[in-house]
């Protein structure tokens, strides 16, 4: 099945600048998918630091396994994604297909297997065929090349109607450091942890531990904060390489502006991941605030955004905030119902635990047909807020995952 | 919007046979629907005694807060039920309508505002014309009629494509007693207490609080046991009315034959709520087993009932057991994976923690292109277990959903 491209889409992929110490082949095995590049091998020069987030699905991907195994080493020396075959669900099987791809490629570039970081998308169950991707590896390490990753992000994608990536760049000391992801993900989106596969690299020289809180932080503002469809997969994984290539003293602390930098390099994917949810023809943000706290005001917002009948109103440019306050309501935390304000598009439609009287509903409805809507939610007085992305429920979800196996 | 009528739907209505104490009436009132009758009027004998359950969602119907609040008093002379307005947050105006059909109706009947119970279905957030309600009640009450539950079924349905009814009869000490029961409920349905609304009608004597206890116990098996999309509707109401006509001596403490017949009606409706769920071309019946408690079951159960993934894959009919151990997984719980079983209409598709080998999927294939589609899961060895109801998610619930409101 071909997909149209998302009306979401943004026009072209970014400039994606080399990153010092990084290099990228793909292949294209024909293991799932015809006429598409497939296999993705990425290579980092001796001295990468690496950090990671993954799924909390308690059926996790074998390669989720294997990276979480030896993630604690800190270090990196490559990364081996395929599309069309997640590598889930295989028993021991699948964990030896795991350490066959790890070890061709160990052998390839000549690095220990335990740094190489392996992750795969696509169906949950099959039977991966290891030995097809490991004949793949050496020629694809023969081959490495710094200008790639934006075929790197054309080859991850499975459903996905558009490529993802973005740059950030960030002075750190006098030194220009430059964090670039790459990203994939459509359906089975309810990242909890980190959204289906995205990839950062960055020139910066970072310590593991410092990463990982940096990276952890990231997500959670960002990937953790968007759903299309409630299904949290198997496979979620989010690397972030640091090559240390750009000269900066090390950073070992948490440092604000590349902190900072991370969390909108990984905001900006998440809502391309949003754009590019399943059938999606309209981006949807949800905010609420004056929630208890922070954690309350996300589990408003998520179960807003994770309300079929929510998104399928907005599919509908239907201004039913009826279902916007059942959403918040079905969640059970104590909303101040007499200061419950509903705002579409900025433009409040009920207040005080009633509509707003007198409604001219003309520029809710012109806000309703954009690509771009925003639905604000205040229920009380608490400092809690948050911010989520989703996009709207329509036929294409329904085509895509009623034949997506077969 | 005329749908066309679930093929899930029953070849008829089943027999009603009057329940002595018990008399219906409807008209149509135009408020929202044409040409189809859209009020309710249901009245008691004295000394009926009445138990409910209602929905968890904070943001409840004013009709709900008001059944609440007279519930304790244990005693009920009549039932008002609209549709097309589910008279939801409006405030002190919401409010000011219960009181306004109550007493419209005490007055029309001869009984206390306290004894008449209001329920109302459809769209959430409009005001509800009371007056207009109000105006039709002493023309209802003039002509009441022991026959008329079947009328009634049809007069409170929504998005239904099919009025529900059910009946059960059980002796008690030599005599006869029949619980008949209707109900609506489509969308907006994962019934957290009870469904959407559902009324049971019984001759049998019963006091209030045992009924209370034995329909809250019903309740917890059967509606708590379906969900079509996840969405907990505002105004979830299941009432039961008991006039005591049937002369048997009052039940007083839970009666096992009388509890069963309970819990089976009204398993029987939740049933047929799953399969008039928008857009149903299928019913799924999700049992879960080896559980650490039936608690867990359920959890697990539902969040297959509830994946958006899992019941397009049924819709397409296509055997996708990785969707469902993906959201077995994304609960959190604990589960064994290396004992984990997975079986579509009775045959194992996947178990010991991968698929299993050499399946003959034909019988599996011809499973699904039936109505009626079993997923059955074992997660380990605990003592467990659930059995829930869904339907598939199909282009219906978007074309249902994508232009309700308007």
């Amino acid at each position: 099945m071909s997909l149209p491209v998302s009306p979401l889409a943004p026009e072209r992929l970014p400039d994606l600048p080399p990153i010092a110490g990084v290099r990228f082949a793909s292949a294209e095995t024909g293991m799932r998918y015809k006429n598409r590049k497939d296999l993705l091998l990425a290579a980092f020069d001796p001295g990468t630091t690496v950090a990671g987030v993954f799924t909390q699905n308690v059926v996790c991907g074998h390669p989720v396994t294997w990276c979480r195994q030896i993630l604690p080493g800190g270090r990196a020396r490559a990364l081996v994604v395929n599309a069309g075959n997640a590598n889930v669900f295989r028993g021991a099987e699948g964990d030896r297909a795991v350490r066959t791809e790890a070890e061709a490629t160990a052998s390839a570039l000549g690095c220990a297997p335990e740094e190489v970081f392996v992750a795969s998308t696509g169906v949950i169950g099959m039977k991966l065929d290891a030995e097809l991707i490991a004949r793949h590896l050496p020629e694809l390490a023969g081959r490495l090349d710094p200008a790639a990753m934006a075929d790197a992000a054309r080859t991850i994608v499975t459903t996905d109607t558009f490529p993802k990536a973005a740059v950030r760049s960030v002075e750190i000391d006098g030194r220009t450091v430059t964090v670039a992801g790459i990203c994939k993900g459509s359906g089975m989106i309810a990242p909890n942890m980190a959204t289906m596969l995205a990839f950062l690299f960055t020139d910066a020289a970072v310590a593991p531990a410092t990463l990982q809180a940096m990276l952890q932080a990231a997500a959670d503002r960002s990937f953790n904060c968007v759903t299309v469809d409630s299904d949290t997969s198997t496979s979620d994984t989010l690397l972030c390489f640091a090559t240390g290539k750009a000269g900066n003293p090390p950073i070992e602390a948490d440092h604000g502006p590349f902190a900072d930098a991370l969390a909108e390099l990984c905001t900006d994917l998440a809502i391309q991941v949003a754009k590019d949810g399943e059938g999606a023809q309209k981006l949807i943000t949800v905010t609420v605030e004056g929630a208890a706290d922070d954690r309350s005001a996300r589990r408003l917002a998520m179960a807003v955004a994770d309300s079929p009948l929510v998104k399928t109103a907005v599919a509908g440019e239907d201004a039913n905030w009826g279902r916007v306050a059942m959403a918040l309501g079905k969640v059970g935390l104590p909303i101040e119902l007499g200061a419950l304000t509903i705002a579409f598009g900025g433009i409040a439609v009920a207040k005080d635990g009633g509509a707003v009287a007198d409604l001219d509903e003309a520029p809710v409805e012109r806000h309703l047909k954009g690509r771009d809507v925003r639905i604000d939610v205040s229920v009380g007085s608490g400092p809690g807020r948050a911010r989520v992305w989703t996009c709207d429920l329509t036929h294409g979800y329904i085509d895509i995952n009623g034949s997506y196996r077969s």
